[in-house]
């Protein structure tokens, strides 16, 4: 898929897919124009290129390059073995204890269990698994004492390995436990950036909380964290559980002696409380209670902005006085889901309606948000499927997010675009790049028509990342984005500027 | 000299002057043309404002506002009770062990000798004292075992407290002797930074380890923290003393089992080793190796970008690539005198020559600087005497460096323009306004006549300071600049920028 990206770069190519003869890639192809003659031969177990190119020279330097492309790849790892079968992993590597799992989903709880039986954890980065393969690999894990991280897990990190979508962060004593990944991305990188470091980050997937599930890995990773000598304080990050599962995670949870801090977004307050935990009203605050906590210091909650209330006032009061009559909107335009959830949380108080593709109630949703404008508020998680047919998730391809924020522009009810940047292993190696383009242009065209468009953006990820955090906030601040140290102080940004527009 | 600044921003007042009636600031009214008639009655027991207005209206209009001016600033301190003489503050308060002193230098040693004689460490802020009362001062204090910071030390911390130009820093167990102040506001802002904490940080002024000092106070100081319950780890900040000198210091610290770094850059590296102490190859370097001392990690040399080589390598290419031909020479303004210093101690090497008005070859110096347009590879330090006649410190007033930012963009020779921006108390509130619309109008200046200016820019201080890192930061990089996080990487990155123009 990226390399269809980089083909569709060359001068000459109008539209290209590069991929395996899958019957998504076919249906992609005919999509695209692309099925020409003899392309209905190519089977699942075929490498094709198809491209719509000016001339047969222009096609012939696109094959040429898609193999140098594939070399390259084949080049780095001709060094390494790749065992085809778990049976040939097993041979070369007998300790084997950790497996990650991303083939289709289809086949994936049957790889799991495979690996359950030979004693391995799995991390299943697979979804479309079903919820009962679901529940099978999970009840027969905790029988085993081992853990299946998953389906649909994205990030996590084992012993300082970060594994799939995971940040370059320090070593410590902070073990982290998430349902999510963005939500999990987000927490170790802020622990990180305040000088924490992190023992374990588990991933449980985002239905382990339902009551089909009954939070078994939930409460399997956090029995794991209370056992691990490097954890000394535990963080859980979710959506808030049913009621009745909440109650026998936080009696596990009241049992340890290490400090739990909980970050159930909307979840009961009340309930953590008397429960003995430490309540997070946000991400970034998880992260700083689980550092003060580290560092023996008092817990408090952080609620503001890192350079102060009055500077933020500022900040935001400049941005407003620029602005025309009618601009009144916040188009929230997100690549990482939780963090998408966690903004509209913020911020759903404060402005009553936030329409949106994985809207807070359902009478605001935005049908076929893919195809529709934006309605007042309103937030779009461009990883949810409907944004991912046929195409990687955004934080892999960020070009149909930055179209959207050139898009939004146009509008002359926008006020202020908020965007996330999450870098990272698995992240696009370079995504700040087409977003500051887009930040650029949105801005001349609202500029071009009499307005001042605001364009918020927060980095979810480490200065250690391959993108670097500094590098990347620097290409979004160049391009005129007001970039702050976290998704809530971003959103807190947003909400200061709606405030001062009223 | 603020409310001047204020005034003259005023619509209809075309120059102003409002303070006491001095022979410096006579002087100054008359250079301006603002000794109307009357002026010469006005003494230096007289308050005055002297305007040139568009109307008699505007002027009322200008004395009701210093009026108003000057009732806040009353208003603030109305409740402390400000007592006008030693006697006076040692009767309300027995148990004073600390005074800064600001006094014009021909008083200074006069009221220094009072406070030492009452057992009153001295923070001598001011300037123009002689050597020979700074001898006999520092000889006194020693024989009781007293501080006297300075002449001319601008920064210090005492128990948490800031004094004069500081930065609001984290607690901890890391100690600061430093004989400039820059050079302790950056390093004491990056141990804040990684997470790192100041227990003391003391100045002893930039003669101290002249010979006719002999490192007094350098050496008093050590012994204080060497003392310092609170301190476990000594960093140390200098010019290179002479070597006698040097060789008490290394004698006095090799004795403590507390861990010293050593920052005397383009000292004696082989001695300092010699002596079992680290040596830091830049104030960053010495924040690095301090903090990493204080975590009991191991130490290692930080001579790279936090962003990675390679990030960095693809920024100064991109920045390079848009340049036009005879764009080749680096132009660095600082407001801060030591990392001025710093820069070009970083860059002597690959340039060969570097024209200054505080050069560290003497036939490198540029003569009348500040009239004079800038002469291949320049550094200007605006804080240095002949920039300073007449007017603040540029870290309070930072107007005219901001100017010369927009100067160097016409040369066509300019390719990058290298920046300080110093914030924390003393500094001005809100520094990067001016800076920031300077770097845009240079930008637009070069871009008119078809270069492309690189602006490279580092902000000296916390997130914690009153103008906040990450809103400084953001105001430069929302104008174009290249903000890195120290002056270290800041001229690295100019360098990797110088290098591949050649």
């Amino acid at each position: 898929m990226i390399i269809s990206k980089d083909v569709k770069a060359f001068d000459g190519v109008n539209e290209a897919l590069v991929g395996m003869g899958t019957d998504l890639n076919r249906e992609i192809a005919e999509n695209l124009g692309l099925n020409a003659e003899g392309f209905e031969a190519v089977t699942a177990n075929d490498f094709f290129i198809a491209a719509d190119c000016d001339s047969e020279e222009v096609f012939q330097k696109v094959i040429e390059n898609v193999d140098e492309m594939l070399n390259k790849k084949a080049e780095k790892s001709k060094a390494e073995y790749v065992p085809p079968t778990l049976e040939g992993a097993l041979k070369v590597e007998k300790d084997l204890n950790m497996a990650v799992i991303s083939v289709p989903g289809r086949y994936a709880a049957d790889v799991a269990r495979d690996c359950l039986e030979h004693d391995i954890n799995v991390m299943l980065f697979s979804d479309n698994v079903t919820i009962e393969e679901e529940k099978e690999l999970k009840e027969y894990a905790v029988s085993k004492e081992l853990l299946v991280m998953g389906p649909d897990c994205g990030t996590a990190i084992i012993n300082n390995v970060p594994l799939a979508f995971a940040n370059v962060v320090k070593s410590g004593n902070i073990g982290l436990v998430c349902a999510s990944g963005t939500g999990a991305q987000e927490v170790s990188s802020i622990i990180d950036q305040l000088g924490g470091g992190i023992s374990q980050l588990l991933g449980t997937g985002g239905r382990d909380l339902r009551s089909e599930i009954g939070g078994l890995m939930m409460k399997q990773c956090l029995n794991a964290l209370i056992e691990d000598a490097k954890t000394e304080i535990i963080v859980l990050v979710s959506k808030p559980p049913a009621a009745e599962i909440e109650k026998q995670i936080f009696e596990i949870a009241s049992k340890t002696e290490k400090p739990v801090v909980v970050c159930f977004i909307g979840g009961n307050v009340e309930e953590i409380k008397k429960s003995g935990l430490y309540v997070a009203v946000s991400l970034e605050d998880a992260a700083h209670k689980a550092v003060q906590l580290a560092k023996e210091e008092t817990v408090t909650d952080f609620t503001t902005f890192a350079m102060g209330q009055e500077k933020a006032e500022e900040l935001a009061a400049e941005e407003v006085s620029k602005m025309a009559e009618g601009q009144k909107y916040v188009r929230g335009l997100y690549t990482g889901g939780t963090i998408c959830d966690e903004a509209m949380k913020l911020l759903i108080d404060d402005l009553g309606s936030i329409r949106s593709n994985i809207p807070l109630k359902p009478e605001d949703r935005l049908e076929d948000a893919r195809n529709s404008a934006s309605v007042e508020h309103t937030f779009l998680d461009f990883g949810d499927d409907e944004f991912t047919v046929g195409r990687p998730h955004p934080m892999i391809d960020p070009s149909l997010r930055a179209e959207r924020v050139a898009e939004e522009a146009k509008d002359p009810q926008t006020a202020v675009i908020l965007v996330d940047c999450v870098i990272g292993y698995g992240s696009h190696e370079d995504p700040a790049k087409e977003l500051s383009d887009a930040v650029r242009k949105a801005k001349e065209t609202a500029a071009k028509e009499g307005r001042y468009l605001s364009v918020v953006a927060t980095v979810c990820g480490t200065e250690g990342d391959p993108q670097s955090r500094t590098a990347t906030s620097l290409q979004l601040a160049n391009a005129g984005a007001i970039v702050l140290p976290s998704n809530a102080q971003a959103t807190r940004f947003v909400q200061t500027i709606l405030k001062k527009l009223q």
